[in-house]
């Protein structure tokens, strides 16, 4: 307990005093809680971790209000808004660049429009690598800014984003870049189940009865479905949770698979929802992601537009916590799940809220960005010498 | 260490696999290092904090690659970008508020256009109290979204944002609500000095030699010199670090006034920087700031809007550290203290990054922003009943 002893007005302040000694200052160092704590289940060989952001260990937020909003009275908020860019993209950056810089690799490449380029970039900066990162030509010029900024080189596929999926994919297979493509590197998911390792700690070592995570391309959900079952497979736990998927009403493709029915054209339409980040028309893992909810007797759910703003005011005005729509949808699945009898209100319930959007500070670095249809493009752009 | 035991490829996945058992899960609880880790420094009676949100705990951040750029070996990065609303002001937000909470009341005020107020708005939503926000009627549409979306009640204040300060000040006398005003309340700075006895304890229990901050109204450097000194008087240390402000060129009334020199007109233009956040004409605190500085045998220096820009990107793309021009000005104040050999670059030296803007979602809630001349319109709006 602090005791205040006095209160002195000077300089326009008022200064609070305390009976000052060695007794008021803590003893031990501060404690840690990041990723690479469960790096006994992480593929790392033995020597320090070199990557130097602090990854994870992301609050599990109680959230009162929320759960009187929802009459949901055993609900948490897992809260991936907390890291170095934002998202829980950042998980996986941080192990793909970790194992890069030991296999002493310099660059890293990923195509992404979002949250994974910004991760990846701000990641590599970090680090010390390069970081190339393939567009499509829409991306937004605040997005790439915050990548050029971070002193990444980006190219604008001309023919789109599946193009610049392949032209990625291609300089690793030709320069021997490290890969960061969702759902190509098993890294990936290997860093964000540490997610799921973190969820159980924090309840307690205990598993929650459900946990709600957005689904886009599927790797956080797959993740998660990884983690909890290798705590069962380590013994510590004897069940897993089940999972619910949450997709946009106007892109749901992994919904419809779930439920054996056929998407209308504007549930395929990834243009058209507000979030961007889990509006994905093919998912590159999409069985993975059915195989993870039916092996645990989950379910996969569609929302609006609407129920997803409605889900980023509730998140803001009831537990504090700023995120975008993507990174709100678990809310508003787990109120759609709730409506449908798929979650019981008493169960103990994680909604795992998977970030926001950073903003952007002025404008994208001149000579950063060009356009590429082939590798010879990037060749000449970073002034490689043709083998 | 994480020893695979193969890979299988299911579901289109590449899955690791490993030796489980429950000797690859960490035994001990998750370690705690957040802001209440100091509370036998806070005045803070006893009983559990009720506040929600982790704060504080924020990284100290080696950075080769910045050291490199600057010439100084020995720099770290105090990185307040990971609060729950991106800032340092998360930090005097949760103080402010716990002691509302236990003092019974349930409506916290500011003005402010910028980070307080969404802080204010955020910490107040997680806490379940109502905030009440006054702003300049120039307050820009996604700070106004970001507020009312968590719930908190905006009145425009015509006469400008020294009107505002006016009527939130009158509000906290009349209606008896808890002052959030910058350099007002003393609990603000309480909060924000465990920013340097974090610092102190993530140098292993050391001083830093000098420690770089922005500065605008003041609390933020006047809280540090204040941790600082109480480590001293504590008979921990044994020497406080120089402190060096920053402000920017296009606003630096104290930059003048340590000088002892007058601020031409295009000095004292808060209107026409970048850095917004630390653009202000009259400082709150100033001369409390001149003290801290002087005290320490520090420094106060002004920066060009290139100058910052430069900064934001040297930070993401060496550091990997996403901030905004203010929260990022303590780096261009470094080079111009180096420049003019006011730091030496062996010394240890400390940026502090105090945050970044997050981005909104949306527009405005509806009917949550109206105009206030007079506490009678405030009252109208909330529907409080006349005394």
């Amino acid at each position: 307990m602090g005791r205040v002893t006095g209160s002195v007005r000077t300089a326009g302040c008022e200064w609070l005093e305390y009976d000052y000694g060695p007794g008021l200052v803590p003893e031990e160092g501060p404690g840690t809680f990041t990723m690479w704590r469960y790096r006994s289940l992480l593929p790392l060989s033995e020597g320090p971790v070199r990557y130097p952001l602090p990854i994870g260990g992301t609050p599990l937020l109680s959230v009162p209000a929320l759960r009187g909003a929802l009459g949901t009275p055993s609900l948490w908020v897992k809260d991936e808004t907390r890291g170095p860019t934002a998202s829980n993209k950042d998980r996986a950056t941080a192990l793909v660049i970790e194992d890069g810089l030991r296999r002493g690799l310099d660059t890293i490449t990923t195509a992404s429009t979002g949250n994974a380029a910004v991760a990846t970039a701000f990641g590599a900066a970090a680090a010390g690598m390069r970081a190339v990162i393939f567009v499509s030509v829409d991306c937004q010029e605040d997005k790439l800014a915050l990548m050029t900024q971070a002193g990444a080189w980006v190219f604008q596929v001309p023919d789109g984003y599946a193009a610049a999926v392949d032209l990625s994919r291609a300089a690793v297979e030709e320069f021997g870049w490290v890969d960061r493509n969702t759902g190509v590197n098993p890294l990936t998911t290997e860093a964000k189940k540490t997610v799921a390792l973190e969820v159980w700690e924090q309840l307690g070592r205990r598993m929650p009865d459900v946990m709600v995570a957005p689904v886009g391309d599927g790797p956080t959900l797959v993740a998660l479905e990884k983690g909890f079952a290798e705590l069962v497979a380590c013994g510590v736990a004897d069940r897993k949770p089940r999972l619910v998927g949450v997709q946009a009403q106007a892109c749901q493709p992994l919904v419809h698979a779930w439920l054996g029915t056929t998407p209308g054209p504007d549930e395929l339409d990834a243009a058209s929802t507000v979030a961007d980040g889990i509006a994905v028309l093919r998912p590159a893992i999409g069985d993975a992601v059915l195989q993870a909810v039916r092996s645990g007797d989950g379910a996969m759910v569609a929302v609006s537009d609407t129920e997803l703003m409605e889900a980023v005011g509730l998140l803001a005005s009831t537990a504090g916590v700023g995120a975008e729509p993507a990174g709100a949808a678990s809310v508003a699945g787990l109120r759609s799940a709730l409506r449908q009898g798929l979650v019981d209100p008493e169960e103990t319930t994680v909604v795992l809220v998977t970030g926001r959007e950073i903003k952007a500070a002025g404008s994208p670095t001149l000579g950063r960005v060009s356009v590429a249809d082939r590798l010879d493009d990037v060749r000449q752009a970073l002034g490689m010498v043709h083998p």
